[in-house]
C-alpha cells in the first residue's frame, strides 16, 4: 500500500473541518505523538499531522478526506499503550480524541454510563463511588489510559480473575468507519443476537478498523471490603498449583491473584526500600478477595489462607487496612519502575497461557535468560494466566546486540508459550510491537481471514497501518 | 444465490466421507431434522439428505464436497431451537453432530472443560457438580440443548443477569470453515488479545460462518447456597423500578431476576393447578440469589426482601428449601405450555430493552393485544430487560388471518422495541423466524458489513442459507 503525505490542502481541509485550534502542526508539540508507553524508542515516528475533533461528526469527514486522499489515519487515545498502537507508523494524520472526554450521562437505573473515548478511565469510577457503583473494565494504568483506548485494546489488569476484562463491560459503541460512515452498535441492552456482533469485533482492533467515538458502559456495585494476602512460597510451581485450588476447594473467586517471582519482588523492594519478607521466598502470590458482607469477605480470605498452608506456603500475611495493602500493592505496581534503573531498555511483554502451565514455562525463562545474559524478571496475573515477563537489556551491551537479542529471546518465548497453549499477548496487544510475530501465534488461514475482515471495513487500507499484520 | 440438489453422486460421495451408517435418506427419518422448537408449522422444510460425521475432519470433507457442488449445508444440534436456525431453508444437507457427543477432557486446573459440539449442555454440570464446579453458560433448555447450538445461538437465559451468556464461558472453539479448513481459535487462556476475535465472532453466528467441532469452555466454582423469592406487585412499573435498586441500594447481583404479568401467572398457576397468590398481583418477580456463604445468602435475601418492601411491594414470599423452589419455578417455566391449551399457535418473542424501559413498553404491547385481538402474556428475565412477549392466536381467527395478523404485530413490537433502545432478539436469534426484520434492527450499512464478513467465510454462500439476512 502506497501512502500520500499530507499536502498543505489536505491540512487546509482539516482545519476547515476542525477548526484552526484543533490542528497541531508544531514538532515540538507533536513529538508527544510519536510514542506510546513501549519502553523503547525503535517504535516512534512522527506524525505529519495532528488532529483533535470534538465531535463524530468531525471525525466522519476526517475519515471521508484521508480515504479520498489515501493518507494513513492512526487514531490515539491517552498514549498509555504499550504495543505501538497509537503511534503513526507510516506517517499521516494522527487523530487524538483528547477533547472528546464528556461523560454524557450515569444512567443509574440501568446501570450504565455513556462516555467519549478520551474520558480517562478513574473519572468514571470516582464520579460514581458514591452511587455505590463502579466500572470494572479498567487496567493497571486507570489514572492515565482512557476508555476509548482501553476498548481498542480490550485492556486486561489485575482484577481480570473476577471481573473479566473491558470487553465484557461494552454495551455500546459508536464507531466511524474509515470510509466515514458512523455506526451504532449495540445499546442499553445486556443480551444481543441480533446479526453477527461487531460490536465485539471492533473492541480489541487496535483502531485499525475504525475510530470509536461513543461507548455505553456497564456499572456493577461497588464491592464494600476488600482484604489482601500475601503468600510467600518456596517455588513458582508450589505457588501456581494452589491458584486452582483457591477456586475448586475453596470456592472462591478473588478479585485478583497477582504473581512475583524472587527477582521481581527483591528488585521492587529494593528500589522502594522497602521490608517485605521476600529474602526466604521463592515466589509470591498477591490475592485480594473483596465483596458486599464484610465478615464474608473475611471468611473467604480465611478460606484462602487456610488452602495456602495446605499447599505448602511457607507463609500467610494478611493485610485488611489500606495502608497495609498500599505497602503490598506498591511492590507489584513498581516493578517495571524499578528494572528502569537498571536499563531502561526493556521488552515489556504480556504473553499468557493456562494457568496451570506457567510453573512449565519458567524453565525456559531461566534458559533463554542465562543464553542470552540478560534478566527476565516474571510476575503479573496469575489467576488469569496473564504473564508480564520482561526482557531488560544487559547493561554492557550495545543497542545493536539488544536489538538483535530482544528478537531472538521474543521468538523463543513465543513459540514455547504457544506450544503450552498459550498466546503472545493477553492485554497489551499487537500493534506494530508484535505484529511481525503474529505468525506464532495465529494460522496463515487466520491471518487470511483477518486481513479479509480488515478490508471490508478498510478498502484503502488507511486505518492504523502497520498494525496487528505482519508488514 | 442458485444452489443445485442433492444428486445420487453426491449421496455416493458423502457415504464415502462418513461411511453408510452416518446417512440418513429415509422421509420418515428426516421428519426429525426438518424443524426446530419454534411453536408453528410455517418454518420447516424437509433437508434432501441428513449426515452424522463423527469428527471434524469428516465435517471438512462435507464441506469441501459441498462448496465445490454449491449445495446448501444447515448444521444442527439438538433443534431445541426458537428461530429456526437448524432449519433447511433451501433443502440441501443437514449436518447433525449428534454423534459428536463426547466430553473429551475435564480440566481442574485450568478449570475449564473441552467438549464436542453435541454434548448436552446439563450433562457437563452433572459431571462436575460433585468436583464443586459448574458451567455457567446455560439457557433454560439445558436439559435437551447441545453446547455446540448455545454457542451458535449465544444462548442467554435466566441466569445471565449474574452469570452473562454463553459467550462469556467460550475459551476456545475449533470451527470448520464453509471453504473446508479447520480453524482453532482461542484455547485453554482467558486473556487474548492476539488479532481480531474471530472466536466471538462464530458466536452467536447461527451456523452461517462454519460448523463448530469443539469448545473449550470454562468452570466456575460451583455455589452451595441460594434462595428464591416471590415478590408480588400491584402493576408492572412498582416491579420493574424495583430491579435497579436491587443492585444499586443493595449492592447484590441476584442470579436471576425473572417477570411475569399477571396473564402469564394466572394461566400457568390455572395449567398447573398450582395455588400461588397471584389474584391480588398485577405482576411478580421471581428473585434468586446464590453464594458460598449460606448466612451471605440469607443476607442478601434479607436486604432485597427490605428494598421490596421499601419499593411498594405487596407481598414477599421466601422460598429456601427445594419444594417451594421448584414450585414456584415451575410456574415460571410452564408459561409457554400452559398458553399451548388455548392455542397452538404463538409467536414466542424474546425482544431485548434497556431494564428501565420496560414498564413503558407495557402499554403500547396491551394496544397491539387489543388491535388485532390476540393474547400477549409477557414474561421474561427483567433482570437483563429481555421479555418472552408471546402473541397467541385467536383459536377463532384463520391461519391466514394469523399469518398476517402476527407479521403486522411483530412489525409494531420490534419498531417500538427499537424505539425504546432495544431489538428484536436477546437470546433466540434471527434464523428464518425474524430475518425479514433485521433491517427493523439494524441500519444497512450495518447489515451490509455483515453480509460482507459472512463472504470472507463463505465465498459461495453455501452455510446455512436463508438465516440472520433478508432474503
Amino acid at each position: 500500500m502506497k501512502y500520500n503525505s499530507v499536502s498543505t490542502d489536505i491540512i487546509a481541509e482539516l482545519k476547515a473541518i476542525v477548526g484552526e485550534k484543533n490542528v497541531i502542526l508544531d514538532p515540538e508539540k507533536m513529538e508527544a505523538y510519536s510514542h506510546d508507553e513501549t519502553p523503547t524508542a525503535q517504535y516512534g515516528r512522527m506524525p505529519e499531522v495532528v488532529v483533535t475533533p470534538v465531535n463524530s461528526a468531525q471525525i466522519a469527514e476526517i475519515m471521508k478526506l484521508a480515504n479520498k486522499r489515501l493518507v494513513p489515519v492512526t487514531p490515539r487515545g491517552a498514549g498509555s499503550g504499550l504495543s505501538g498502537g497509537a503511534i503513526p507508523k507510516f506517517g499521516g494524520i494522527v487523530l487524538s480524541v483528547e477533547k472528546m472526554n464528556r461523560i454524557i450521562e450515569i444512567d443509574y437505573k440501568n446501570m450504565m454510563a455513556v462516555v467519549e473515548p478520551g474520558v480517562v478511565t478513574n473519572e468514571v469510577n470516582e464520579l460514581i463511588a458514591k452511587e455505590g457503583l463502579f466500572f470494572a473494565g479498567y487496567p493497571m494504568s486507570l489514572e492515565s489510559c482512557y476508555i476509548g483506548g482501553n476498548i481498542a485494546e480490550n485492556a486486561g489488569g489485575g482484577r481480570a480473575v473476577k471481573y473479566g476484562v473491558t470487553g465484557r463491560y461494552i454495551m455500546g459503541l459508536e464507531v466511524v468507519l474509515p470510509t466515514g460512515e458512523i455506526l451504532e452498535l449495540g445499546g442499553k441492552r445486556v443480551k444481543d443476537v441480533t446479526g453477527y456482533d461487531l460490536k465485539q469485533l471492533f473492541i480489541g482492533s487496535e483502531g485499525t478498523l475504525g475510530v470509536i467515538t461513543k461507548a455505553i458502559i456497564k456499572l456493577l456495585p461497588l464491592p464494600k471490603k476488600k482484604t489482601d494476602l500475601l503468600v510467600l512460597f518456596e517455588d513458582v510451581r508450589t505457588a501456581i498449583d494452589l491458584v486452582p485450588e483457591i477456586m475448586t476447594k475453596g470456592r472462591v473467586i478473588p478479585t485478583s491473584i497477582e504473581f512475583m517471582d524472587k527477582l521481581s519482588v527483591q528488585t521492587s523492594c529494593e528500589y522502594l526500600n522497602e521490608q517485605l519478607p521476600y529474602q526466604q521466598a521463592g515466589a509470591m502470590l498477591l490475592i485480594e478477595v473483596d465483596g458486599n458482607h464484610e465478615q464474608q469477605v473475611e471468611e473467604d480470605a480465611e478460606i484462602i489462607g487456610e488452602i495456602c498452608y495446605q499447599q505448602g506456603a511457607l507463609e500467610v500475611y494478611v493485610a485488611d487496612n489500606y495502608t497495609t495493602q498500599e505497602r503490598v500493592w506498591s511492590v507489584r505496581r513498581n516493578i517495571a519502575e524499578a528494572f528502569m534503573v537498571y536499563s531502561p531498555h526493556q521488552s515489556l511483554e504480556d504473553v499468557v497461557l493456562p494457568i496451570a502451565e506457567i510453573p512449565n514455562l519458567m524453565p525456559y525463562i531461566e534458559q533463554i535468560s542465562e543464553k542470552y545474559g540478560i534478566k527476565i524478571p516474571v510476575y503479573g496475573h496469575a489467576g488469569d494466566g496473564n504473564l508480564h515477563l520482561t526482557l531488560v537489556k544487559n547493561p554492557e551491551s550495545t543497542m545493536e546486540e539488544w536489538y538483535n537479542t530482544e528478537d531472538k529471546a521474543l521468538r523463543e518465548i513465543y513459540t514455547v508459550t504457544k506450544k503450552l497453549g498459550g498466546t503472545i499477548s493477553g492485554e497489551h496487544g499487537i500493534g506494530s510491537k508484535r505484529n511481525k510475530y503474529l505468525d506464532l501465534a495465529c494460522s496463515s488461514e487466520e491471518i487470511r481471514i483477518m486481513k479479509a475482515i480488515k478490508r471490508v471495513f478498510d478498502p484503502n487500507g488507511i486505518m492504523n497501518p502497520g498494525k496487528i499484520f505482519p508488514d
